[in-house]
């Protein structure tokens, strides 16, 4: 069977999305697995599958696999991308989009040149809710937050903020020169972190432009982390230097940070790339690794 | 400008192949490097062009860039998807083909199940060919090879062999238990090889069948280095435990090597496959990456 696909990158992050309303689709996870292959199959960190919503008001649903086959919840990148591509598809001409996912409805907005705004989320900075235990840290308040100092790492104060997922964001003279790779993997191995941490290093330009640069968690340092751009502006916004909206200069591209304030939703709005546009034949690629024969 | 391309890979090194005949192909070595990138291009090891030889008697000419935009010379894993390509394509309907290339004109042959056969050159075992200096080794005679112990590393003793580039290969008991990533590096580091070396790991399963792995330079370990697998037979043939021809299981696939001992060609035949095709639009992909912008 010939399955036909586009191949997009939100900011870097790279995805393979298929229609699965004009094309039948169901693949094993082993399948999904064998697409996400840089060298056997199509390559890329996510695929997303778009189909109908069963829901009353709902224009679409859409699936996100990992590269690893599994099906997973929301991301701020592919969202973007999936709106870019249902509208570049004729799947629909509205650009105010409502989707089901496995994180609940989105509302995503397309705008013009491709650039798409998605709702990120409230973010917490409960200790419990990131989860954070500051035993054994100096603290320092700083504008409506609280500044965390451990003494190995003195050098690199830091806050912390959640958005679904725990982040340290750390204030440097330039993002060029960050020890990115030492002190990244060193925070993230501190037991304040029981479920590690994302770090993140943010120069500030002015209040209104940062630059930034995110250690994730598993997946070392990324071209650009959405919800390490949200949480870096929101800790910003908190020690009351930065003022929405706020544009994050992330290694993949530039992101734009809107948040009203404690309670309220993070908004984020980034680009969208078409890389390319190919169609596969399942009987080949599934089957192409030699390795298994 | 749209240009249509295939996604080949030849036991796990992967290329995209375009035809450069109905196409006018006028790429610089950024624009190379572009198509290259896994996040913001199509993603390959190497891009291969093929063209008409304004040569008599030979059908093509192709061209080799690295991901680096660079043009470089012959590739063993790469020819062979050539051939491959220029059959399904209809550009030919020959199965033995001789094309022109950076290294000169090789003949190839292609097989039923897209297998192809390369010559790989003639092998080389003199020091100054490799480049190898023996000092501060023991060694020892095996067959009509020469096997040299570094003290450092006296359980890992290893003969050398040229095909164009250096390598060293060890006998291993089990190639899976290897300790390839730091037994790899470490010889490559010796002052004994002074344009470093690529290291294989070669079990014996009986005098046609190995199991190989390659440590590269540069690359580290990869699926299936086309001259490594020559190296390891050729040494084994030389050492009296191996008899041509043989099939070479690497990691990315089963690559057979032919040889008739010294002085001759080396023929490795190994498998190809189409893992999709595609297009893209030039405006978009050379300038999709947000970071230039």
């Amino acid at each position: 069977m010939k399955i036909k696909f586009t191949k997009m990158h939100g900011a870097g992050n790279d995805f393979v999305v298929i229609d699965g309303i004009h094309q039948s689709i169901q693949f094993t996870p082993a399948q999904w697995q064998a697409i996400a292959h840089r060298q056997f199959g199509i390559g890329a960190d996510q695929m997303l599958l778009v189909e109908r919503s069963a829901l009353p008001g709902i224009d679409f649903k859409y699936r996100i696999m990992n590269a690893d086959g599994n099906e997973v919840e929301h991301c701020g990148n592919g969202s973007r991308c999936f709106v870019r591509f249902v509208h570049d598809q004729g799947l629909t001409d509205k650009t105010t989009i409502k989707v089901e996912t496995l994180s609940g409805i989105l509302t995503l907005q397309l705008h013009e040149a491709g650039r798409v705004t998605v709702q990120m989320g409230v973010p917490r900075f409960t200790a419990s809710d990131i989860p954070f235990d500051a035993t054994g840290l100096s603290t320092t308040e700083v504008g409506n937050t609280t500044q965390y100092t451990h003494p190995q790492y003195a050098d690199t104060p830091f806050c912390v903020a959640s958005m679904g997922n725990p982040h340290a964001v750390i204030e440097v003279a330039d993002v060029e020169t960050a020890s990115v790779q030492t002190i990244g993997p060193s925070l993230q191995a501190l037991p304040n972190f029981p479920k590690s941490v994302n770090v993140g290093f943010m120069q500030v330009l002015d209040p209104h432009h940062v630059k930034l640069r995110v250690y994730e968690r598993g997946a070392g340092e990324t071209l650009a982390c959405g919800t390490g751009a949200c949480a870096a502006v929101v800790t910003g916004i908190q020690r009351g230097e930065l003022q929405s909206p706020v544009q994050v200069q992330a290694r993949g591209g530039i992101l734009e940070i809107a948040w009203a304030g404690p309670g309220e939703q993070v908004a984020m709005t980034g680009p969208t790339a078409n890389v390319f546009s190919g169609e596969f034949e399942t009987d080949a690629l599934f089957n192409n690794n030699f390795n298994n024969n």
